[in-house]
């Protein structure tokens, strides 16, 4: 399709934190697909990885596409359609690895978001000059209270926080996301 | 607080349009409020006016208010308390007008925000620049199909369409929102 770019998404619900920083699995939320995929789709992203281990939350993922892609909801609302196609439901971002380097493709760059300044931050400028590349990236979400430190530290890259000009930064990770495709593909 | 900006947002339940292009009034969706108040408070806005003419829909946003701002929510999350004091329900465009331009103050510049492109359209970087002025500048956003054509006619300005490299678009006013002050608004 025209305009897309040699980028994936992944929206991990393990291993993420919850506000006590202790490690959980959270829930699938509906319209976490929704509001992503739909974004993804504006900005050309390749495909949209939703990463859960447990097999009754990635067969609910499989539940809310067919719904929008095939029969009543399709016919219904096609531009959804188009977005939900993106996704994939997987029980681990090695699996979406292993997806995205199949057929002799190269092994995507790994790039971690997360609300926290990391020291060795890469920029939105820097990043999005890397995907003209023709090298993929995984861009990864966490959601709950975010990806945990030790996640973090296995991603090839971490993106800076998003600032607007307050010190109040808990967006949700629909809006993060949102904004974060906006300054890596946005024409303004 | 610091970093705040003489923006206010306005999220219109009604005039919107359904899916074929008729005038409805839509429901007041939960999401929307926390997604959309948590943006507001990460760029300085002053206020989040949810529109609707429905007393009992108004009445559904005082009680998202008050859950998260008293008692058991607004200890449990004071993140989200911060957020959600932005909000006021009123039932027209003309009583946020009312609101913000009281005690003496300006009457605000209003600004429809639409998918669709208009011959005459604002840019991000001039609306941008115009924010740095005295006068108030109201934001306005549209659930459901969005504003209707007669609506986004009696605003003073109408901002440029969101797009991305695609011809896709179909973003959540959620997300929408949030690149939208993102783009006027976000130190990168």
């Amino acid at each position: 399709m025209t305009g897309s770019v040699n980028l994936y998404l992944a929206l991990i619900h393990s291993p993420v934190q919850n506000k006590n920083g202790e490690v959980i699995a959270s829930a699938v939320s509906n319209l976490d697909l929704h509001d992503i995929s739909r974004a993804a789709k504006t900005y050309g992203v390749q495909a949209f990885y939703v990463v859960t281990p447990l097999e009754d939350q990635r067969e609910l993922v499989r539940e809310i596409i067919s719904h929008w892609t095939e029969g009543a909801g399709a016919k219904y609302n096609p531009d959804r359609k188009d977005a939900l196609e993106l996704i994939r439901a997987v029980d681990s971002v090695d699996a979406a690895m292993d997806e995205i380097s199949g057929n002799g493709r190269s092994r995507p760059a790994t790039v971690a978001t997360d609300a926290r300044s990391h020291p060795d931050n890469i920029g939105y400028a820097a990043l999005s000059r890397m995907l003209e590349a023709e090298r993929p990236h995984l861009l990864m979400f966490g959601t709950a209270w975010g990806l945990t430190r030790e996640f973090i530290e296995t991603a090839d890259y971490v993106l800076s926080p998003i600032m607007g000009p307050t010190g109040y930064n808990h967006l949700s990770v629909r809006s993060a996301a949102a904004i974060i495709l906006d300054r890596l593909l946005g024409n303004r």
